[in-house]
């Protein structure tokens, strides 16, 4: 799930149902490693509940994805598909509502949620995932939606017969270019580096791939176009040249970074680069409270996989299993 | 994957095309930790192969899989279809052979089967799980597979009509107990505490089923039959009292233990109670050396999950790609 404040409001908030009750563990983000901790967790037959802005997280954005053990080849939204009928089997509640703050009431938690509403919960497990980096050029924000996109499997097919260009050089920019050869005429892969950081298994396909030119040692200066993007202007880092290239779509691929302020404001003991602090089982710095799957420090950046987040989202609701039997006992109810 | 010695041996050792090279990563161990190790390991573009005794680890004898996130409810073995049909969309080569030794040979391994063969590699992935542990009594091995059984799911519709017993108190017995009530017409639980280790979610299930009756604080002291098995001697830990239970059928679910022999041969650093230490990146304490799955100490014993181990073969796989970049570089064939 990404934090990223969303002009949507709904007009009123959950029901009485929903919110006027203890939950045993209430999971904050709706990816793999949340939808995998919600399934343990309603097993241990504990209450809970999934508050996400949105189902699925960067899978529901994924293309093909290839690297999850058991679907051979499957586009991330029908993956999450399944992982959402699995939720839904054991009848755990998905709210979809933004949580804004997290606070300590004696020995249970309230969450304050961006419609208004308070959940009150004996344990909390964070699986909010991280935040989609920007490239901060002029025209970004302006051609939005109208040639710029963050989202690959979304919007590739916009670009049937058309030219575009991927911003990265790591796998999901390897990912996003190999879609777009699908669409696009032409599928230019513009990266700051004289090399990707993408798998091996990525680069052969791109290096060959006749649809696909690179340009190295390029970074992107600025979008421009009329209603839509008609152009990227682009400098090489190493000469400092300027230049122009005519393109109909712009993917950007760079990387995110985890919703920082938000874990500060919980208290979250948290890695210099702004992710939480977890041991192996998922315990974070705060008793009660768990971390799982692109949020968390543990799990190296260059390696955020479904399958990685899935079993800690298992590892965190193991551990909320064991505090909840621990501190409140099995009749707590 | 057991490490168990099986009397069946090849005749012949595998082909010259499996020896005779240098594969960057051998997995030993064909379990959910081992086959998604295998697909990260191909992705890399490493050259890669499984050896392993047989095909699914564990979760081939399970029976119905309700928590590998996506799919809600699948048997154990079709999970393994799925996970084999994956792997082989890499064209990794799985060799069914048993690992013996594992030797360093300057800057690789010699990994020795019992078939054998010889194969040489830059790293290892251990992914072999754990050793099923037995009852130790009179008649336990007398009626092994005629009426003792260590797999319900393989062998549950066998007891069509007929008196069964399972013995244990966690999630493997409780599993077993529950499938086995699909064709059982009364199913006992020996389990020796007065309480049940297996999830919640289980125990609600079985506490209240119908054809499930559990026998608590007694132990089994021996298994008699004739041609085949007809009753088990229990005895109860709290009174003493011994007594004679007919049955058909008795599924052993007590637990497991990793193989110890091997891994000291290895010289790896173990637990005390000789599971493999690692780090979160699954690297042991030999360099080029990684461990996945059950057999690992970082996971909790309780706590052996099919989606925690593909995590791990992951991680293990993205470990072992660094350490061979690194020492070997890109352009080592």
């Amino acid at each position: 799930m990404s934090l990223k404040i969303t002009v949507t409001k709904m007009d009123f908030g959950a029901s009485e149902e929903l919110t006027g009750k203890v939950y045993d563990v209430i999971i904050v983000g709706g990816g793999p490693a949340g939808m995998s901790a919600a399934i343990y967790a309603a097993r241990y037959g504990l209450t809970t509940a999934i508050i996400t802005e949105e189902i699925g997280g960067q899978v529901a954005k994924a293309g093909w994805v290839e690297n999850y053990l058991g679907y051979t080849r499957i586009m991330g939204p029908d993956l999450v598909s399944k992982f959402e009928e699995h939720v839904k089997y054991y009848n755990v509640p998905i709210i979809i509502d933004v949580v804004e703050n997290v606070e300590r009431a004696g020995d249970l938690f309230k969450i304050y949620t961006m419609n208004g509403d308070e959940y009150t919960s004996r344990t909390i497990i964070l699986a909010v995932g991280e935040r989609r980096r920007k490239l901060n050029v002029p025209g970004e924000d302006t051609y939005n939606g109208r040639g710029v996109s963050y989202c690959a499997p979304c919007d590739a097919p916009l670009f049937k017969g058309k030219v575009v260009a991927v911003v990265g050089g790591g796998d999901s920019a390897a990912s996003a270019a190999l879609l777009l050869t699908e669409y696009a005429s032409k599928v230019y892969i513009i990266h700051r580096r004289n090399q990707l950081r993408a798998e091996k298994y990525y680069q052969d396909l791109l290096l060959h791939h006749p649809k696909i030119e690179i340009l190295w040692n390029t970074v992107v200066k600025e979008l421009k176009g009329d209603k839509v993007l008609r152009k990227a202007v682009l400098q090489r880092t190493d000469t400092g040249e300027v230049f122009e290239l005519p393109v109909d779509g712009v993917f950007i691929e760079i990387g995110a970074e985890p919703p920082v302020d938000f874990f500060k404001r919980i208290g979250l003991e948290l890695s210099k680069d702004g992710y939480i602090k977890t041991n192996h089982l998922m315990e974070t710095s705060i008793p009660g409270i768990y971390a799982a799957g692109d949020c968390v420090d543990l799990t190296p950046r260059d390696f955020r996989q479904i399958v990685v987040a899935a079993g800690q989202g298992a590892l965190a609701a193991y551990s909320a299993y064991n505090y909840i039997v621990r501190k409140f006992g099995m009749n707590r109810h």
